[in-house]
């Protein structure tokens, strides 16, 4: 069953890697000098399989669900609030509306167990239930319902990419789900909540210990099984995280670029990388998220976000300013001219390319 | 003299910040949780004069000159690549070029001392004279070729201003100013040169070590006054350095938002800002230079950059990155709806606007 999901994912073509960094050392500037943009452009290359990459269309995919959890007091916002700004996506208001918008992107709203009836045009609804069970109580959901949103996120991503879409944003919106996204990544590495579990979206000190014992609590009765990552979103996760794995791994199965937003999806993207690593080779961070667990699951992953704004809204709103730098790349692939277009002698070339650092490796 | 190149520089009107704040918070999202995008649009907004900011003509002001210190082989580079890249400026196959088209940003070349004879109508003539003197020997330029660099970037900011740029860049092009620029932050800070000094756009080791007791020794013999910048620039500096410092006078005089591209370019915001703290104000940082002196600067001037891509280019090219961030945070102030448009209640708003943080202070 698990296999079937990961059918057909490929790694990246070390070739195309290995021909796009030639081209970049040869453009007129010092080989390296425009750091991560290369490597970017490097690994755009190699998913894309042209030097002239085409990251046009994109899109941010925003699962939004509830979670059980919220009763417990773990989120500043009333659970409604997830059903409105479900809708508030469809209006162009939100903050991933505006971000989006300036950079050319478009959203796709998904509705996986948002706990309102929800019937809209704009919105899919994927809703596996009306939100999951309070994990302070009992397993937010059963093991098929977490392989069920899996499938969703996966079906999502390939569904994009069927109608064009070259590059994609993984978000989300669920009151609660920074307190299922903290004790999922806790189960993963053993890390203590106190060290993981953040304010969320403006939560009081009172409530934010009791957010870190309800998920000591949950991880203590419920055992997740930190190698069995399905296990973990079963019993600590959500719909909208679950999704999300799926969206990752839809990602790598269709051979496009995928962008990591704030700290719930970097969680995700966790647990898609514990499923199966080589998905990792088609994600990109983008920024670091204000959010304290951020930086743990950063490094769990392996990866180094690049944009610092302490940003904590979540729904996806850090990924279309990653894809303006990820513009950047390609128009630097695409358009810079080489040392030969630039008059500039092999006397230069020879020393700087002899020079002792070369900043690379994604 | 110095009192008038100063002249009708205003601090922010803090009113319009914090009535912009007013604004940030009540749009649809926990306050705060934009980050950095807030603090920035808060202060476009006090800058422009407007919450509906336009920062839409943008240019990066690009001065290009040579250093005498190139005879002791502290660069890679041989000098004339200096004169070739200024050159290649205007054919569009630069790093730069390529990054601000992409950006829809116009660049400003200005020669301020290459050493070379450039007729060309797209490269302003404003040289000084052919390269400074070698700081190894002696100081780099007498005090009056010092000031007079410092009006030049003032009347090119000046003259930009005037021609409707209402958004600066500031960046440059000169072989061996990563030695000159190294140089000048040791002497305003007092840090020593093997803390400041890198190894430029790709120095060999042996070389390297040279780069730093040139530093040293034109230091201890020169005898830079650090309470006074232009001393320091005097001595130690650059004619591009010393431009670049007038270019960020010139925004503040103009009252228009200035950006700080990496390690040559923060080092004259450090300049600018010890001649005058209220230029602060108007300057905005955008990426981390790999060159390893530019966290010193960059502390030192009080400012953090946002983007992270390990670049060491020069030429501006950070700028247009960082234009684009901050045409992401005028569409937050501009496009975002209200909590009202959001229909999310006022129980939700008092519960967040009550919560104990704030990320706020730019």
């Amino acid at each position: 069953m698990l296999d079937k999901l990961f059918e057909g994912i490929k790694p990246l073509d070390s070739a195309a890697i290995e021909s796009a960094q030639a081209r970049l050392d040869n453009l007129v500037k010092p080989p390296g000098s425009l750091g991560e943009l290369e490597c970017i452009a490097a690994k755009l290359t190699s998913i894309n399989g042209t030097q002239n990459i085409d990251i046009s269309k994109r899109c941010v995919v925003i699962f939004a669900s509830d979670n059980g959890v919220v009763v417990e007091g773990v989120a500043s916002a009333p659970q409604e609030v997830t059903h409105m700004q479900t809708l508030n996506f469809t209006k162009g208001i939100t903050g991933v509306n505006v971000l989006a918008k300036q950079f050319h992107t478009d959203l796709i709203v998904v509705d996986v167990g948002v706990n309102a009836d929800i019937e809209h045009p704009a919105i899919q609804n994927k809703k596996i239930r009306k939100g999951t069970w309070n994990i302070a109580k009992q397993s937010a959901m059963t093991r098929e319902e977490a392989i069920q949103a899996i499938s969703t996120g996966i079906e999502t991503v390939t569904n994009a990419v069927e109608n064009g879409y070259t590059l994609i944003g993984v978000g989300e919106m669920g009151i609660g789900n920074t307190t299922t996204t903290a004790a999922t990544l806790c189960a993963l590495t053993g890390l203590p909540p106190h060290q993981i579990a953040g304010k969320g979206a403006g939560l009081s000190e009172d409530n934010y210990r009791n957010k870190i014992n309800i998920i000591q609590s949950a991880i203590e009765r419920l055992k997740p099984d930190p190698a069995d990552p399905i296990d973990v979103l079963t019993k600590v996760g959500g719909f909208d995280i679950a999704a999300m794995v799926g969206a990752y791994i839809g990602a790598a199965k269709c051979q496009v670029p995928v962008v990591i937003d704030g700290f719930i999806s970097i969680v995700a993207a966790l647990c898609a990388v514990r499923l199966n690593p080589l998905v990792k080779e088609y994600m990109f961070a983008s920024h670091a998220s204000f959010e304290q667990g951020y930086k743990y699951a950063a490094e769990a992953v392996g990866v180094t976000p690049y944009l610092h704004f302490n940003m904590r809204l979540g729904e996806g709103s850090g990924c279309p300013l990653m894809f303006a730098m990820m513009d950047a790349a390609c128009a630097v692939m695409r358009d810079m001219g080489t040392f030969e277009q630039a008059n500039i002698g092999d006397e230069y070339l020879e020393e700087v390319r002899d020079a002792d650092f070369h900043i690379r490796g994604l």
